[in-house]
């Protein structure tokens, strides 16, 4: 069990009648790039939380329909993959299958992603370079903004009060009014909606602006939203230890938890207002 | 906003002091798959909620790295891609590019799930063509039984506990017992952990088994339920148009929205023994 969470510190806020800003350490969910090869050639790669691996490569290939029974897999065993001190990350699993074992079902091709690496550092320094625009740092923040974020969103998401199963993404823009707000059964898709409306208005990079998501804040959507330009990331739920990183090595501001009066910061709090908040950081 | 939602029937039912079961029609989120194509290359397929599909796929190239402003797309139209009927499913669509607008960040490679064909009908099919395993009726199910599911499974979700990022996915066997359970940032490799396990236990195809997931039931979790066998499916939160239409074909009972005292079933009510709640159905 010991690789399903992480500890990170994190700025813990709240406001109203007894207001205060606290560093604690904060228990992340973890979530890593996964390859699997098949015979040695990539198959795909998915980011997952470490632990029982060999299972998950065996219900993927069973639900790919590249295997039926678990006689068609000869071995499975983690290869390569070492990170920057050479250590071995656990982050590649080679499957040998038993010759002539024919996909019996739909196949999907191969997913690669190459800014998955074999380990969460490669990638986020992939992106860290593939990032397009500078950080702008702007005033701060009031945290009022950051914590009227989630309400604003959710007053737009029509279809979500229907049907319980949509998420949300928006986008406010640097004076704080909510431009752009999509609806998809894909968290991921709701934030690559608005993202490509903004690129479409010309709006890239998002300076000064904020993207805020009805979900968990994932790898991939903090992904999205350094590569977008965004300078914050407010997500409803829990971040994962990925986005944390990534956030943090990119230069977002990365707020989660937002809950009423309390949020939690995982990344970047300079760029928020805490001072007025009216309590001093301690802890 | 016509295509996020869409209705079906659903049969809610309710123990307790005032059981009941009703028919009712129930509001739910849209979900279909779009083939995005490169210069009429396929590129990749993902499950969405139709609309705005021409900002999504800008937003989603963007993050890509294959476009860096819209200037890079010449033309994004529709395709092809048309149902049963010869009707446009408006599920196919066709980016052109700028001669010579090359990928400036890491590029993802193609993900092409031959299963997700044109639209989900077609899609459908070949998920119920591919199911390897008869299902087997066998005397219907108590209704508690199945209420009872997500809290046997939060009992077991140690790591949810501390991080409130993790989903989780279980198998309870024909005699009501929870012998696996997974947990994992992304519901899909908490489901397929669980599959894993039961295919290298010999326990393929799940006949008489329920899974239980900690999430919403979109169409690729229930894809998985349908492979493995599974004779129900138990979600805490909403399902997918999609999800429950193959549920239907595939002879699947999809069980959402279980909370406490209440569930939606949404396909295959007769594995249930509703006639015990002590109310007729009505409605």
């Amino acid at each position: 069990m010991g690789r399903l969470t992480r500890t990170r510190p994190v700025v813990k806020v709240r406001v109203g009648d007894d207001p205060r800003v606290v560093r604690r350490s904060d228990t992340l969910a973890v979530e890593e790039p996964l390859e699997v090869r098949l015979d040695g050639s990539a198959f795909l790669v998915t980011m997952r939380t470490p632990g029982d691996d060999i299972d998950l490569v065996h219900g993927l290939l069973h639900g790919e329909g590249v295997i039926t029974t678990a006689s068609d897999v000869v071995l499975a065993r983690y290869c390569a993959g070492t990170d920057a001190d050479g250590l071995q990350t656990y982050n590649v699993l080679d499957v040998s299958l038993v010759p002539g074992a024919a996909p019996t079902g739909p196949l999907r091709q191969v997913l690669v992603n190459s800014a998955c690496g074999l380990c969460g550092s490669t990638s986020i320094d992939q992106v860290v370079t593939a990032r397009r625009h500078p950080t702008t740092f702007r005033e701060p923040l009031p945290v009022e903004r950051v914590l009227a974020a989630p309400e604003l969103l959710r007053e737009q998401q029509r279809a979500f009060d229907k049907t319980g199963g949509l998420h949300a993404a928006g986008l406010i823009d640097a004076d704080g009014e909510l431009v752009c707000v999509r609806e998809d059964v894909g968290r991921h898709n709701a934030l690559d909606k608005v993202i490509g409306w903004a690129l479409r208005e010309g709006r890239l990079p998002l300076v000064g602006c904020t993207l805020v998501v009805s979900s968990r804040a994932s790898y991939e959507l903090t992904q999205k939203a350094v590569l977008a330009g965004a300078e914050l990331l407010v997500a409803v739920s829990a971040p994962t230890s990925l986005a944390v990183e990534l956030a943090d090595e990119a230069g977002l501001t990365l707020v989660a938890f937002v809950r009423g009066e309390t949020m939690n910061v995982y990344a970047h709090p300079e760029r928020l207002d805490l001072a007025a908040v009216g309590s001093v950081p301690v802890g």
